[in-house]
């Protein structure tokens, strides 16, 4: 795991609240009650590290270890919830800070499967799983297809980041400067699929096969 | 936890079977066969208890060591199936029990999780999960936004009832008499918001910012 | 647990792989980016036994340890993504390997609980779970509700095999034999379903009792 005093943990807690900002702007959206709201915000900022944690066997979760997580989440969907347009209005520094979200659950995600013992491509997987099961089941809950399932480069950019930690784990190189590299290098990718429009492809077989 | 030799199990043996109930409902009104009938009924029954169980690492979980649940649930399910406007004409004493259930499944939820050595708010909100768990994943088998995301008194009945028995146990308070405390708070509440048709807001961004 | 040296891990892997296809179909169907039919494909595959592993308590679950279930669903997924018509041209041997699957499945998830402790309900459930729970959980991505639930013999021939392994170990009858006869009874039901349409009951009320 990485030990992040200072900036990475003030990173990571960044990550939770943009996280759970996007659960409760999409609560709010579709006319979720107070609770809901919270609920779904809670969800898509948590549930992925949540996932990885029942994986991997260590429970009770982070999630429910330190009782800021919920904090947060709870503020973040408050605040949603009172004030949607302000928040709306900042979607472009929301972007930039799920991105770095995204980027260090990757790295996170991946380092944590890999020091309970897991082989590198469950951990990338679960590095991924970390990153973006929140946002999975916030669109299950909201009865839609998940988004990252249809479009963008997002997970990709989540693999690519989980990729650099595997390599530097089994090149024994040092942890943080390792982690440090994934989660820029998944940060890059993720800002430039949004600036340039890239997507993954459909497959070309979707126009015949479609519903 | 508790422990409810007589009076208590027999409400947890209703709470499961009413529970049960409200998912065989659902499936029937949505046209399921006999199989989804039973499922879902099972999974409204048992599946909060089942991720409390899952989260807190005691595996396998109740749901599985005690036959009752299982045979309780198919119970429901077959019931509803055969005789659904039987079970349609007792909407009010269903309500009523479910509200029971509501109450029992809060408090025990919560004291279970304090048992296994999570903190006040963790535990609190296990006792939710525990309470509405089931009923969440009986909507998203049904393609659904879950009820409880959307309208109602009905989670913050269960966290008052949970709050009690946290605010109990950090007090040292006896058990069994928090607990009824806490359920009949609980209880009283749910009641009262059907009554009075009690609603939590939603956000009054919602009819700029909906679909 | 079955120990399956040469012919049975074959059909264990046979068996992930169409039931990868089989997500991965539906991800094309739905217009899924290539990440998404892939994520699909490997949730059909082995959701159901990773389930079964949290349930008991066998965390990491066996698609974590055996990197052999994550390369051939993200093959399957692949294959799928690339010659669409070339897999939807072969949905007779598709369904064939499906029931093979959906055998296997059933029998050798029963096992892995009974040799966990559980009960013979309890495992017989679980068993159905392994065999039905990667697709349960590839239409609720799909935002659909799940077909097992809707319509067809399905969990109900992985239901008969489970309850011969559990009569066997009950009556404490060689293993091996037990598991080919119950796979067998399973895959028989499963094919005769399919070409005499066996269908099982709705509730005669849905007509009354539908939305």
């Amino acid at each position: 795991m990485l030990y992040v005093p200072d900036l990475l943990q003030a990173i990571d807690m960044l990550g939770t609240f943009v996280f759970a900002l996007s659960g409760a702007v999409a609560g709010v959206r579709r006319g979720l009650d107070l609770f809901g709201v919270l609920v779904v915000g809670f969800v898509a900022a948590v549930f992925g590290g949540i996932t990885r944690d029942i994986l991997i066997g260590a429970v009770p979760p982070d999630a429910f270890l330190h009782p800021h997580y919920m904090i947060l989440a709870a503020g973040a969907g408050l605040l949603t919830f009172r004030w949607y347009p302000l928040v709306a209005r900042f979607t472009y520094p929301v972007r930039l800070f799920d991105a770095v979200g995204l980027a260090l659950f990757a790295v996170t995600g991946t380092e944590k499967a890999l020091h309970h013992g897991l082989d590198g491509l469950s951990s990338a997987f679960l590095g991924i799983v970390t990153a973006i099961g929140g946002g999975v089941v916030r669109d299950i809950l909201l009865a839609e297809v998940p988004v990252v399932l249809r479009s963008d480069i997002y997970a990709v950019a989540a693999l690519a980041g989980a990729l650099v930690v595997v390599a530097g784990d089994q090149l024994a190189l040092p942890e943080a400067p390792v982690a440090l590299l994934g989660a820029a290098l998944c940060f890059t990718l993720r800002m430039l699929a949004l600036y340039r429009g890239w997507q993954l492809p459909s497959s070309r077989w979707y126009a015949k096969g479609g519903p």
